[in-house]
């Protein structure tokens, strides 16, 4: 079996084979050893839980083992917290997911999905004792009709995937994580995942049409429509994206896609002395009617890792760098791109630049794509932020992340979606340092409260899991959390899926 | 007081003043008189709620006189039964919004929301001794952010208002039923209203942000956010639209913008001799991966209507007509309009033309913008229908309307939202024909069926109100329902919110 692919999940280039990362955060829900799965075997439950599976499916698909099931147990968010899975189960099919749901009600033992375990906010880590539902075998496309504009798959097909076999047919899946090489749909749903292009073309949510699910009683249900339009009823299928594995497990998605896009965009980028200039090009460009395909931020920690790795000359001393691009048709992108100049150079950019061609684009385009192996190649543990802000409020950030990096001695670079006003912080922090990772998640509720307080989210995109409870806390009054409760109380009364994450 | 406006809510063009029709469906829950209300005056529990609505607010906003009552009791929804409302309130704060939904909380009085009542579902019908909360006083626009990209309004703002003042800061706002000219925002929300747009840009669940409402304790909850992106928790904002008041009332709303279009549309039509031909080149049009602004079918019927009433000389004999518009920046949108005339004539197109010029567009976009008021010359009752099924389905469908109305001898008139498989089968109907009205309900709910059939739905953006709710439960299956209903008795346990509607 090949295992699970466990590289950072933010990176857009890997060096090298995967690596499997040793657990190391403290079991959730569990013992506290640190370092181990526990080891005590099955309680009474467990075994009965385990022999009703074995005599519904194939004995391959039910994982038990330590060392095949460490893996599993655990995604990329740095230190959260994991427990001991009673077993890990691939499932191959819909009929599949409904047994082990039927048996973990009856048995009344936590479900916790899992796609490529690429996730950021600990969402897919075991909750002690659980089953954990591995989807990644369930990879079929099973249909893709340009005449509806929609694709039909299960959910481990991945996300790159899935772009391709679209590309194939002149058709796009825009959704576009930077763990779209690894992460799968299924995953994306759950998280409801963003990316680069959904400052234009919006995020996961906004293509999910219908979903197959099963229910917390085992059930197999459809919610959704394959039509354009539908109001048939509360939006059941929106309801289940962003869930995070709390209300049932998804066994097929059919996701709305639009046209290929004709044409290479054109790229614009940057660079400015000062986090206000940036914030006021920003601001300039969306204010003036502008909508670029992707609008990214890579801020000074980030620039100057790319230049020790690659040195790559960049501009010492900029404080960030803005890249844009447009896919309009010609010469409509070129008019884009020359006024995105325009406002970087009104705005105080000390250099910028638009490509003439694709090739251009790409080489313009280099220094975002090397921002996250840069920072790898410091040898440092990242803990990744997802904090969103209104636009207008995203220099005013940045400005708090600096403050918070230098009051905390922690060091933190920061790459933004910057068109939607979604922040990552990548905090760094020395291996085997208890003071530097104490100063690091004193950093982390920092600026989930700056982002609060400026009238921000706690999570953009990667989604609440288990690092984001507090901070969800925080942002949403008690009235929302309380509608929230209900909603999951209503549809998984015994709180059998995914216990102790989001809501 | 201005009185609600009801004219016809899908007329594209109203002549002269707005008509208030008087009653004539059968109440609803209560009595069965079909042509007045119920006089005989509140009972126990109602002299207790007038009374303390009398204690809570202003009494000029609440009205109990049946005269003045009356225009409120139902929507455009041709037949659909209403019963009697105690009184109707009309709000003019959140304030005044909690102060109802507490009292009918404490008395357990069934609360139906309401905007300008151009629904044509049954939606806003009054329940039999509930009460009536309009909210078509309450019109702000608090804020409309060029920064932001987003604007919060009351839920009385007139669509077509707040597309103005959105306008005038170069923003636009694009959900655009039919009915913009007078329905509200909040409507359009608890409804989910599409519109011509849609097809390219989105119905309005793709542009709302956030809400304020009144939950069914009386509490105010904010659901939502203001940033750009945001998975914190389950999308509860998401989840009120569409939901036709059943789940809370909506006391404010924040809408995502888009920079206004900078260029007028191009238009091409095309008439077609066979519906199968029309089917054909919707479906070229689709696959080759063009995308129109707005793309229209208007059928024989509703020509023919056109030609005897303007004398317009329309091609007799036409099965239908096409119109797209495409609204891509130049010289973009002229070759895509190419394309699509193209598709047109490669199709079987009897006669196809594109415009030149912005005038020449709109002229030849008169037919469809003349077909209801055409239409309604006729002086018959009309029940609008409103189904939406695969794109490639809808020549089938067509074919099927057609063939219903020849079945059940009743006269079929419709229009289409074709790049979205979204159709609008007028039945024509004469008044005081008991035999002719029977014809048509029996018409009606072969219609529906025929939808579910081709793997439609029976609301593509109308809701499902009264007239849908046997067509909700033949097209979901018993495990969709029961989730639904779930999730109304836990945000609703009482059932206080527009019982009998929809779920």
């Amino acid at each position: 079996m090949p295992e699970p692919h466990s590289a950072a999940a933010t990176g857009d280039v890997i060096d090298g084979p995967p690596v499997v990362v040793e657990p190391e955060g403290r079991p959730f829900g569990g013992s506290t050893d640190p370092a181990r799965l526990d080891t005590r075997g099955p309680d009474a439950t467990g075994r009965a839980l385990l022999a009703e599976l074995a005599d519904a499916m194939d004995t391959d698909r039910v994982l038990t083992d330590p060392d095949t099931v460490r893996p599993y147990v655990h995604d990329e968010a740095e230190w959260a917290e994991y427990g001991t899975p009673l077993c890990v189960v691939r499932a191959r099919s819909t009929a599949d997911v409904a047994a082990v749901v039927g048996a973990c009600a009856r048995h009344r033992v936590p479900v916790v999905p899992r796609g490529a375990g690429t996730g950021l906010s600990g969402g897919a880590n075991a909750v002690e004792g659980c089953v954990l539902l591995s989807l990644e075998k369930m990879t079929a496309i099973r249909e893709i009709s340009a005449g509806e504009r929609l694709a039909v798959v299960e959910p481990g097909v991945v996300n790159d995937d899935l772009r391709a076999a679209c590309a194939e047919q002149g058709l796009w899946y825009p959704p576009d994580p930077a763990s779209a090489p690894w992460s799968t749909i299924g995953g994306n749903v759950a998280t409801n995942a963003g990316g680069l292009c959904c400052v234009k073309y919006g995020v996961t949510r906004d293509y999910v049409l219908a979903c197959e699910v099963v229910t917390a009683s085992g059930e197999v249900v459809r919610v959704g429509r394959r039509t354009a339009k539908g109001v048939v009823g509360y939006d059941l299928a929106g309801l289940l994206v962003g869930s995070e594995g709390t209300l049932g497990v998804i066994t097929e998605i059919t996701v709305k896609l639009r046209p290929a896009r004709p044409s290479a965009p054109r790229t614009v980028v940057g660079f400015f002395g000062s986090l206000a200039d940036c914030g006021a090009a920003v601001a300039a460009v969306t204010e003036q009617g502008m909508q670029p395909a992707v609008f990214e931020l890579v801020d000074r920690e980030c620039l100057q890792a790319v230049n020790s790795w690659r040195n790559a000359g960049l501009p010492e001393g900029a404080a960030a760098l803005l890249l844009a691009q447009t896919d309009l048709p010609e010469p409509a992108a070129e008019a884009e791109a020359d006024a995105i100049l325009a406002a970087f150079t009104a705005h105080g950019a000390t250099e910028a630049m638009a490509s003439t061609d694709e090739a251009e684009a790409e080489a313009l385009f280099a220094a975002r794509r090397m921002a996250y192996p840069a920072l790898e190649q410091l040898g440092m543990g990242m803990l990744t932020e997802d904090v969103c802000v209104p636009r207008s409020r995203m220099a005013q950030m940045l400005a708090r992340i600096e403050e918070i990096g230098r009051t905390r001695d922690v060091r933190i670079a920061t790459v933004a979606h910057a068109g939607d006003g979604n922040l990552h912080p990548l905090m760094l922090t020395p291996h085997d340092d208890p003071a530097a990772r104490d100063r690091t998640k004193a950093a982390f509720d920092e600026i989930i409260s700056a982002a609060v307080e400026l009238g921000g989210t706690v999570t953009g995109e990667h989604g609440v899991g288990l690092l984001k409870r507090d901070g969800m806390e925080r942002e949403l009054g008690p009235g929302a959390l309380a509608m929230q409760r209900a909603v999951k109380a209503a549809l998984d009364p015994d709180m059998i899926f995914n216990p102790g994450k989001a809501v």
